[in-house]
Parts: C-alpha cells; sequence; structure tokens
C-alpha cells in the first residue's frame, strides 16, 4: 500500500467540544454506527476527543467514550479532521469555532443563539480557508429546514418562511390548548420536565425563536440581520383569559416565527416577526403538538411546502449534527 | 483578464432536453431569474439549446427563447456544460443521458420512470466519468424528498418511507373523499383536467407511484431493487361502495406507497409496496388534499419527519429541477 493510499483509509478524527444531552447522543451514534458512516464517508470516523468543563462529572456515556474526556478543547481542535461545536453558549464556543475554521477544519454547530449572533463572521472566516461551516441543527433539530431552503430551494424565490420553532413554548400552548391546563401550570410542568431552558425568558419571551428566523432569514435571502429586526413578542404575558377567547372561536395560540420578502424579487426588503398568534384549527401549524417543530415555506415556483419533525431532544437533534458531520466528511474525503 | 479569469466569467451552458410543460417552465425560469441564478452560481446561467421533435408545434415560450429550440438532441448534449433532461420517456433520454455522463457532464432529469428502470446505471456511468446525476423532481416534484432522505439523514437510519407521491390518483381519492363524487366521474374529471398520464394505467394502477417509491428506497438504503419488487395494488379496480364503507368508519382511503427496513440495520432487507389504505381521517396523510404529495419519514434518532407540497405542475416541478441545476452549477464552479 501506498503512503497515498493509506491516508485514504486513514479515519477522519473528529473532535467533539461538549458533552450535554445533544453531545452525548452525539458519541453514542458516532460509536455504535461506525460501520454505517465508514461506508457512507469512505473513511471510518472517530472520535479523537470530547472537550467538557468536568471530567468528573455524571455521564451515560460508554466507557471507551468516557476515555476520550478532556478539558483542553484548544488543543483537541488542533488535531481535529473535523470539528462539532454543541457545547452551546457564546465564549468559548466562538473562538474554538474560529480557530478552527481559521485552520480549514470544517466545523458543525448546532448553537442557535451563537450562528445568530456571529453567523455571518464566522461565515467569512470559513470562506476565507476554504472549510465548511454548517448548523442544520442550530434550527428545529431534526426538521431539515436549513438544507431544504439552501439547497432544495435554491432555484426558486422564498417569498416566506412561518413557523413554529420552539418546542418548549408550544409545549406549553398545547398542553394549555389541548389538555386545559392553566396557561402557569402549563409552564410550571414544562420546566419540571426539563423543556424550557435553564432562563425560560429565553423561550417564554421568544428569543430562541428569534434566533432560528434570524438564521432562516439568512439563509433564505442572503440578507444581513440580526436578532434586533426581530419584531419579537413572547408568551409570558398570556393569560388564561387570551387563551379561552381563542378557544372560543375554535381557535389555537402558537408562537410563530416568520420572515417575509418584498420589494424588488433580487434584492428583497425581509422583516422578521416572533409572536404569538391566534390559528383556525384547521390550520396545519395549529396541530403542531407537544414538542415538535413545523416550519412552513413559500416559494414562487413550488408554492407551498411544509416541513414537521422533532424540534427538541438529543438523538433527535444529533440526527441533524451527525447528518451535517457525514456530508461534511464526504467532502473531506472526495 | 487572465485568460483563467475570462473561463471564470463563461456562462455555463445548459442544455434542455424537452421543451413539454416542465421544460417550458424551465426555459422560462432560467431565463427570467438569470440575475439570481448568476449570483448563486458565481457565474450566468445560459440555456444554450433546446431540444424537441417539432420545432413549428406552438409553445408558450418568449421569443428569444424559440430561437434555441433544434431537433439535433445529440449536438446539444455536445456543446453543453449542463444537460437538463425533461423528455421524459426511455429512449431518446436514456442514450443522450449516458453520453453526457460519459463526457463527464453533469445532468439533472425530472424522468422517474427512466431513473427507476436505470438509475443504478447511469449512476455507475457518472461515478466513473466524474459527473453527478441528480433527480430530485423525479420523486413527488417540489417535496425535496430526496435531498432530505439523502442528506439531510445521512448520519441515521431510516427505517421507513411512506407517502402520496401520485397526485393525480390522490385528486381523483380527495374527489370522491371531500366532494363526493362517485369514482369513475372523478376519474372522468382527473382526465379533463389533465391530472391524469397519457395512459391513465400509469397511475390508477399504481406503476407511477412504484417507480418512485423504487427511487426512494434506492436513495435510503443503497438497496438494488426494482419495479418488480415492489407489491402493488392500484386504484382502478376500488368501488363506490368501498369509499362508502371507509367513510362509514371515518376513514380516507389513500394510495400509499412505502418502503419499510427490517433485519440487520447495517443490512437492512427492504420492502416495498403501493396500495390504498385506509387512514383516519386525523392522519396527516389523510388530509392531503387534491394533487398535492407528503412523504413520512421515519428515522431511529430523528423519529417522524414528514414533508409536504406539490407533487405536479410545470412551476412546482421546475423549481425542484432548476434547485439541482444550480447546485450542480455550483459545484462545477467551485
Amino acid at each position: 500500500m501506498s503512503a497515498a493510499q493509506a491516508e485514504d483509509l486513514r479515519p477522519l478524527r473528529v473532535a467533539l467540544l461538549g458533552c450535554g444531552t445533544v453531545g452525548t447522543a452525539v458519541a453514542t451514534v458516532l460509536s455504535t454506527r461506525s460501520t454505517l458512516y465508514a461506508e457512507r464517508v469512505g473513511r471510518p470516523l472517530e472520535i479523537c476527543g470530547i472537550a467538557v468543563k468536568d471530567l468528573h462529572a455524571p455521564r451515560d456515556l460508554d466507557p471507551a467514550l468516557l476515555d476520550l474526556l478532556t478539558t483542553d478543547a484548544t488543543a483537541l481542535v488542533e488535531r481535529a479532521d473535523l470539528v462539532v461545536e454543541v457545547m452551546g453558549g457564546f465564549e468559548p464556543a466562538h473562538t474554538l469555532i474560529r480557530r478552527a475554521l481559521e485552520r480549514g477544519t470544517p466545523v458543525v454547530s448546532a448553537n442557535k443563539q451563537l450562528i445568530a449572533a456571529a453567523g455571518p463572521g464566522l461565515e467569512e472566516t470559513a470562506r476565507a480557508h476554504g472549510a465548511s461551516l454548517d448548523y442544520e441543527a442550530a434550527v428545529a433539530a431534526a426538521v431539515p429546514v436549513l438544507r431544504v431552503v439552501r439547497e432544495s430551494l435554491a432555484g426558486d424565490r422564498i417569498s416566506s418562511i412561518t413557523g413554529i420553532v420552539n418546542g418548549s413554548t408550544n409545549y406549553v400552548l398545547d398542553m394549555v390548548a389541548r389538555h386545559g391546563l392553566g396557561f402557569a401550570d402549563a409552564v410550571a410542568r414544562a420546566g419540571e420536565l426539563g423543556y424550557l431552558e435553564s432562563d425560560p425568558t429565553e423561550d417564554l419571551e421568544g428569543l430562541d425563536a428569534a434566533a432560528k428566523i434570524v438564521i432562516l432569514a439568512r439563509t433564505a435571502w442572503g440578507v444581513d440581520v440580526s436578532l434586533d429586526d426581530v419584531h419579537r413578542e413572547g408568551i409570558a404575558h398570556l393569560s388564561d383569559a387570551d387563551f379561552q377567547a381563542a378557544a372560543g372561536c375554535g381557535q389555537v395560540i402558537k408562537l410563530l416565527a416568520s420572515a417575509w420578502a418584498s420589494g424588488d424579487p433580487d434584492r428583497p426588503r425581509v422583516e422578521l416577526a416572533v409572536r404569538p398568534v391566534a390559528l383556525g384549527s384547521e390550520d396545519p401549524l395549529a396541530q403542531v403538538r407537544e414538542g415538535r417543530n413545523a416550519v412552513v415555506i413559500e416559494a414562487e415556483s413550488a408554492g407551498v411546502v411544509s416541513l414537521f419533525g422533532a424540534g427538541a431532544g438529543g438523538p433527535e437533534t444529533a440526527s441533524a449534527v451527525v447528518g451535517d458531520v457525514v456530508n461534511a466528511a464526504c467532502r473531506l474525503t472526495q
């Protein structure tokens, strides 16, 4: 075997940054589905390390994976062929991703707040260094909406995107609408079940949904928009009377994130909003239950394309993360 | 400007094979959205010819596009950077696509029967010559299911795919279920509206849906399956009594195409079926109206992912075709 052939068969080293719910699920599928990925990519994918804050925190990981834990994320990034960031938060995620991209290393991230806040700068770094940056899991987890917007509709003109992209608030709203819980009780229950972020205002005030519609709008129209551009109204101020009024008209209140284009189709003006909307019960978005997500895209030629799926959860989010990993790995081995 | 730079800005020559409903829509969007595509691809896309059988047939095309009509498809393929086949049928489409791929020219096709019958051989030719062959429009038109199965779920294990992938029969079934038409009247009306293929047995006997589920199964599992592997039952033999019985139980009859995997997850056994199924009216597939299509994918990690959209129509199918064209053109210019 020549040196070049040996290089072709060397495993691709995947650095995992973060090992919470999503990181644990990513590590688990990367190890249990290694045969599948080796076949799809043409080279094995091998986790070369898992960066964590606390080596000794209890973890539901295979013992072989526990041996890969490290607190030195910077060194880990430097020995990786591909970096997966599932730690969340702004720093150190931002610096680590930038460092990887500057080395030409492809990055996959599930970090919606980071991508919403710093995505365009990171994309620029990626382009400058010939690296890729993918983040399908950052918007609506297992709903494959970014790829559909970017690739499937690459030949079309999108006119609007409307979706339920925050599973926690949808869970709360669904408990009120379908199970008759009071709003405060539904919020409490979502908190107990771990549906809400540690700071529930992220969800309840629509900040999480705003981050996702910003990312969607950039992907759909290539526009320079930020969280400040989102007309944002959460659900925290809603009262039981609001829900009763909606139910009395056969309507269901949902927290919708939306973006729509107007003006010159080649240089559209794009507006963004997150707000509670009362929908007729026949509306497909009215029927989205519990923590599920849905996105409805309208395009000039395609008409209405609707996508439904899991908007949260470790394995569900990992599906999107590892989808990006396999595609990035295929590009590396081409 | 250097010769290399001039080459970088030269338009990509797109050969269009066929100018029926879909071809006309493809030609129209390629010319009216030229600014958009030039920006997305980095080079203009320019139709270098449109191959047709009859130069003098009446056509709803811009006069500038009429000048591009030719009957010499073979010569057209030889001067193209990218070939779009929307002529349908087996020959001459098969020979023309093979010839393009052998020259290393990427091909985009919307031809479901051809891809179902000869896809694996053409993929092999594409690989051998470093060309790409894409056919998103061949399955469920504007529903972006092939890309989702192949790319979004590249990190997952798909367990089943179930869908309404034939718009004509869904139109017939919807007219019976929601508008109370007799089955024979609904078939006649679908025929008058141009919903049925010229040979309606393609639709009514489930052959069209069978071709699509074969393509989906190959894409999902990489298995070598053909039309002969599909347990196929159409809707032609259904009677008004069948529809009345279903309605009496609150059910709706839909023609479902399905594929499911069992056994070793790394080497699954895959079964395929097309058959009418009575669904509870709450089932998302029961709610698919008129000529729309829907596909529900179940995967080990992602859970259930559902996609809904237009399953037919010139502009809708063109959206998928030109999506493939723009992606292939981006790869050419990288």
